[in-house]
């Protein structure tokens, strides 16, 4: 029987009923107004109910994406900073309200499952997800189950520290990877260099107005030759690749999957890195290991989700 | 049943009667004199005869830890440096000499499988090895089971990357955690900094001779106020801190397992190492972490493999 996905957002939930082979029939989507669990029960609900009516046919389970750390037995939100939750018993709630078996786990980690199961990872056992969007986040799968770790907060690539006591990160640490190379702060970053003055070619990319810049932005630059900006660039970079690269030496992954924003809008960095995972995994890792880009693109997590259930 | 735990280093073959419960019943130490695949397993099988005969009791299954990188399902060893091995199909020659089902796993898989079953991982269901002996390795446990990777080489803690392009490491390539950190290259760079007369505590220390170098020696140099021998010693236990707390950070562990020579006989790394874990893992990642010394010293290796048979 199929079953619901959803994806819960800052701004929207999404709700999709997908069958056993990771086919969307029919999806909805409704806008979180109230971001009180109560009201986003219901909005889940509805969007849900919507994307069931749509599709004709039967669910019975629904698995639930959602940005935040999670506990993985419970479906406990223990934090989730886009919706201001701690603590909060998403699981239990939505299984009252919706009548049947709800999962809820991290949405990276439902992106993961999706491409295992139904995109750039199927026919794979050990597979190592990356996505560098406005974050970087992973997923880990071992064997053809997904590592959550012991309190289930497992793939947290972008809170790897890469110059321990480095720039301040949006977790509050420093160092992060995610300070340096996250489109966030890839996009901070460029601010900063066009707010110093020293960067002619940016200043005139942008007509010097910070609010259009975005990680592109930043590419162009640097390869436009831009000494400044390449060293954003090219700095990002080495730190993804030397990161994904060391992932590979210690998980043997036989398939890694890239994916998220900035690694699909800025081929340059995605060059690098792809380089870099090459030249730094070590050898024996590196044997048997097959690189692909995501497939399912914004419908991974959806899709992951609703296939969690079973 | 007891089973059988083998642990294949590149001088002695060690074999054990264990229980179920991880106590040693009988065990039996034999030389390898002849490094070809037939004799080391004649080798094995005699140590393993004696042991079975001592402690008089029948035994119905084997496992095996080796150095060296081995296929986990068919229990070929790819690589087996210490003794020279490429593709020798152990598990396979083992089991036609013993009658009976023989598995073989990476050496430090099965130390962490002994750890987790019958020593400081009880308890816990994802747990994290590290070992900083003469070279640097890890095992992952998640949710009770190995993580081996797809080609059976998860783990290679030692040889991810800290400098990239950086020392020359024992596995050919350029800047691994290893070339600066494990015992061997420690003694290494102390014996180069003894060489360079750069050191006068050093060489007070020695007598001038570097064969009497041992990690110990640099530490006891560094804690002496050697600035030369601080530098290499500090940074060594630097690059293993942040590389524990990255694999914290991205494993979430519940509990984390610490053993090998160095970090057992080099008080002041350990510390160092210690205190990185807590200031660079990220703050989700470290609740709940519990971080203890390895208990079963040497015969984790033995134990664990007669358990992983099971």
């Amino acid at each position: 029987m199929p079953t619901l996905g959803i994806d819960l957002g800052g701004t929207f939930a999404r709700a999709a009923v997908v069958d056993g082979k990771g086919e969307i029939l029919a999806s909805a989507k409704v806008a979180v107004q109230d971001r009180k669990p109560q009201g986003v029960v219901e909005t889940i609900a509805q969007a849900a109910e919507e994307a069931v009516k749509q599709s004709g046919v039967k669910v019975d389970g629904c698995g639930v994406g959602a940005a935040g750390q999670i506990h993985k037995d419970t479906g406990v939100i223990s934090v989730a900073p886009n919706l201001g939750w701690r603590d909060v018993p998403l699981a239990a709630m939505l299984t009252k309200r919706l009548g049947f078996d709800v999962k809820v786990v991290n949405d990276l980690s439902a992106a993961a499952w999706g491409e295992l199961h139904a995109g750039a990872g199927r026919g794979a056992q050990d597979i190592l997800v990356v996505f560098v969007g406005s974050g970087v986040g992973s997923a880990i799968i071992a064997d053809g189950r997904l590592v959550q770790g012991g309190g289930g907060v497992a793939g947290e690539l972008g809170h790897i520290k890469v110059v321990p006591g480095g720039r301040l990160c949006g977790c509050g640490e420093h160092g992060c990877l995610e300070a340096y190379a996250g489109g966030h702060n890839l996009i901070a970053q460029t601010k900063e260099l066009l707010a110093s003055g020293g960067s002619p070619v940016l200043e005139q990319l942008t007509n010097g107005d910070p609010y259009t810049i975005t990680p592109v932005t930043l590419e162009t630059a640097a390869e436009a030759g831009d000494a400044k900006a390449r060293e954003i660039h090219a700095r990002a970079a080495q730190f993804l690749a030397v990161a994904v690269a060391n992932y590979v030496t210690v998980l043997n992954p036989s398939r890694l999957v890239l994916g998220g924003g900035v690694l699909t809008h800025c081929p340059g960095i995605k060059r690098l890195v792809l380089d870099g995972v090459q030249q730094w995994a070590s050898r024996v890792s590196r044997e048997g290991l097959l690189i692909a880009d995501a497939e399912l693109g914004d419908d991974s997590g959806i899709i992951g989700a609703a296939l969690l259930v079973k």
